[in-house]
């Protein structure tokens, strides 16, 4: 009977050869039904969480660029989301996972392929019933995809051109992030050679940070920021707004972290996601904590965006491992990420790049830390982790580069002179985000 | 097998009668038990989702608002939610639904039927097993109402008084939006004639748009929106809000078409829920980036509160058919949303209807759309679904031409030109949603 | 076959003895790790859902504040979540729920019991069939007592010290909740005396507000509040906030007392849930309501502070029996919890003690009115609930009274009269939540 009790339910029933076949059968066939729901379910509800997070990096971007940007950066969010949405469909999709449903013909030709969902009311004997349902699956992949484009709008946020920049976006979540996402997650060579990373400290954040290291350095920093030899910090215009931002990241990585158990219809694998949101939990907490006091430590005062950031950081660090770590593990994980940040953000300043919020201290340094700490509690070894640290950097950073320097040569990204100083709302939008409220 | 296989597991069982009759019941009863848990689980969370859009309407139109009349809004938004949760227990589910328990006699006598919910730790003999329990349903279609008054008090911002205001939403929702919806949703005669509307493009949506327009046309413009044979723009004060009642708004939508399949214990119905979602946010996405395009080729320049309607039509259009589309085909419905928009909001200017956040375009026009467009993909014919359209239409609009007037010639529904200009906090309430700011 | 209907599908499978062994216990089985993954599931969305009240409490307390302030209201809420997810972990979780794990032994010492989860992938022989995972228990108890510390920040709000603020919390959330919790839900001396409180009206909201209320009264009121024998408003800053807290505390509150259930995976069990999913609406929508009407009739102008906070003490005032009502029953319960808060927070004026946000009336008024109020619902006798309501008074009040003064006396709690003035922003972080709105 302990034997038994350890399989899941329809396992159990294939070993009961003394059951009568009808029956084993109907009964496995139940279970399975029951576990496909269970794992559709967690796609939905972890898809509609990070979708959310498309809401929570607008108020965050929103809340640390200067006003006269405001309204340019919630019109890159909204429509980063929705290019993002669309081209994970007209390629993506298919082009990441080519082993489901992945074929070069079709009306649109050799060079895209469409995501196909399970028909109206699928027959169970039609769905991968060991898995979930397409539809929840295409729906949960896509908000990963938007996440990766929503960090580099926060970094070059204040001086690039709205059009090249969603031209970028184009490419990054039509080509370049399934590309490389395939390697992984879509059974390459990568995920052959063992690299582990469980809901994309590197995938999906730190490809997001490359493509923003390369956006922010082509740009150039704002005008003013590094004058006369000193760093001219440039305050956020709503840190209320930042720090819905962030809650609502935090809340979003429920879902992305325990979306990525992948499955929920067993007791192990539903436990798993527990364990998954009590350390998502824990790594913000901790990085949080960590910048706080390394901020009252180093500065005397603590800095508020410095906590929302490494509250983020945090995040960002147990996304490779959110699973197997104790909660202890996941304490010192999302500290180590708190205090990364704090000491990246001055660093980046020293190199003169300029990233507006902070994105590629949290996302891409969080990042890379957070995949090398999956060697304390995963089976991955160093050597294996540094290898896909440095394939998504180099492919990213690369392909970003070359992408950003077309751009510029041929359209141009950066805004003028005047128009960064005026603002991008008026001079791109012709409209103001807070138009009442006279600045000081 | 195969046949088997297609069954749901409840109905397999029933095919098995080789299986003993206790066993038979047994197991079907467990796959029962489960359906029900499951489908009430999908109310609740789809309940819950959509009672957050409660919180997309107040901030959408909130940003959308000018300055002085931000706390009006809010307490708008959170007094006729409340009122629609009272209206509806009251006398509004029962009414709509009247085979559910529909019973003229108790204590309140013959014109109120209140809601019953299912007893604390119902038995399973006493409950709805093929269906869901009473509460997740009554909770799932009180947010459902909500938000058609969510719509009238965007619309009529600004110079309507309150109480008049929630006057107007006491016999919306209590009676008027009840009555329509049995036509449809409660089994009545639109029903019965094959019109088709699966989570309410027309009866949510639309029906809210006709209250609006009755709304505006009795109240008339604002003071100065429409002088001297020009339109003056009045820009919302608070742009990054407006973005954040988007989103949220979006967030809902998965609850509110996700959760109108009415049922998630089968493969067939969760898959369809898969479906819903990733149509939903396909016709939000086409929609926000087809007013993204069109603005810039229209205006040269985009146009950010065009885009946030943009993507609420496209989720209104999809509205009346998220299920059987494709996503190109979600696409496609969710785009012309988004393009209606953009050509109704000056259209309407034309007439001199004041639509504060653009409220009628985006539910009223593109609800219509969304209920023709249910032709492409459903069953229904285009007579069917026009006849829906006009039937709502006229109730629904003549109704509240009717209330609107009442309300104008008894209690008078708007505030003196003074307060107008003032604004309707300080008018009204005596207190500014920000005092400290400004203004310019 | 009727009585068979009635049990559990679970229970139904014991009570057939003519079933085979094996497939009595393979049924059996299945059905218990059904049930264990919906009360997981259960928790989970609780969890998510109460976790996001912190954002609510955030922006409800940064909407009330004055604009000087509110950088340190957003550091203040995003620490005191970081830290109770911290001493919850490393000492709370075990001190409320003793006989889950608890042992004094371990590298920690005798003073500390860290939480351990499951482990990964645990085998149902080793997980709490008939309850849930550890980490989802975990979890959602952990968003309870941060909860708790939200209730504080925002009375204290305007004048406190961060790092003594902090440190209170520190002992709040690590043993001062968890002792007096365990009284309760860890099955202790008022469990057993048969105490009612569902979902923490007294357990976690009075205690919030006792907590709040020593903090307020040891660091008397804001600069400039009582003066000259009169009392002066100090309106917050930014309603819109302030309405999108409510609104996001509201959407909490289900996954607070919906969670609160403690199991979904039986007919009887959620719709339970559903019961309370409707209940906690309607006590909100009614203390709103009521406190729309109340102010309007006291005061002549409806009141936007008021009626968000009637809603959120209608809230709190059903949390201790929100499943044994009727409708009608949530209804006045929580029309009640309304009134109580306008008549509470000129009465707190009264005594010159300065709630910021109006904290007490809601948190700790409301609270002992919805304990009281089981009584009429409940089985609990009205000296049983009494009785708890002192008990955790004289606890809480005591104990905060004297950690408050020992804070007071040593470090200090009260910024100094100029930083007050200046607001703490500057103060104590050196920057502004609003640099750019210049201020009226």
């Amino acid at each position: 009977m302990n034997l038994m009790k350890s399989l899941t339910p329809a396992a159990a029933i294939i070993a009961l050869p003394q059951m009568g076949l009808a029956q084993e059968a109907l009964i496995g066939e139940a279970a399975l039904h029951t576990q496909y729901i269970f794992t559709t379910l967690l796609f939905l509800m972890g898809g509609f969480l990070v979708f959310f997070m498309a809401a929570g990096f607008a108020m965050l971007e929103g809340g640390l660029v200067r006003s006269k940007n405001v309204a340019m950066q919630m019109i890159k969010n909204i429509a980063l989301f929705s290019i993002a949405a669309i081209m994970y469909w007209l390629i993506g999709f298919n082009l990441m996972y080519p082993g489901d449903g992945w074929t070069i013909t079709g009306w649109l030709g050799p060079f895209f392929s469409t995501t196909s969902l399970d028909p109206v009311g699928v027959a169970p004997a039609d769905a991968a019933l060991d898995y979930a349902s397409i539809g929840s699956d295409f729906f949960f992949q896509l908000v990963f995809v938007a996440a990766t484009a929503s960090i580099v709008s926060g970094a070059v946020a204040e001086r690039i051109k709205l059009w090249p920049f969603l031209a970028f976006v184009v490419v990054l979540t039509g080509i370049m992030y399934p590309i490389t996402g395939s390697w992984q997650w879509g059974g390459g060579w990568l995920s052959e050679a063992g690299f582990s990373d469980f809901a994309g400290s590197t995938i999906v954040h730190s490809v997001g940070g490359w493509a923003a290291l390369a956006g922010a350095i082509i740009l150039g920093p704002r005008i003013g920021k590094y004058k006369d030899g000193r760093v001219h910090p440039m305050p956020g215009s709503n840190l209320a707004l930042a720090t819905l931002g962030t809650f609502i990241l935090w809340l979003g990585w429920f879902g992305f972290n325990g979306g990525s158990q992948l499955a929920m219809g067993t007791v192990g694998d539903v436990s798993d996601v527990s364990r998954i949101f009590a350390n998502t939990n824990m790594a913000a907490a901790s990085g949080a904590v960590a910048a706080l006091i390394l901020t009252q430590l180093l500065y005397r005062k603590p800095d508020l965006t410095m906590v929302l950031n490494g509250a983020l950081a945090g995040l960002v660090s147990i996304t490779a491992e959110p699973l197997a770590p104790t909660l202890f593990g996941a304490l010192w994980i999302g500290s180590v990420g708190g205090i990364i940040v704090v000491f990246a953000v001055p660093m980046l300043d020293k190199f003169k790049i300029d990233d507006v919020v902070g994105a590629i201290p949290v996302h891409l340094f969080a990042g890379i830390w957070g995949t090398i700490a999956v060697i304390f509690y995963g089976e991955a070894s160093l050597i294996t982790q540094l290898t896909g640290i440095v394939a998504y950097g180099v492919f990213t950073f690369v392909g970003a580069m070359i992408l950003w320097t077309i751009l510029k040569a041929t359209v141009g990204i950066r805004v003028s002179e005047e128009d960064e100083i005026n603002g991008l709302d008026m001079a791109e939008l012709g409209m103001e985000a807070y138009p009442e409220f006279s600045k000081g």
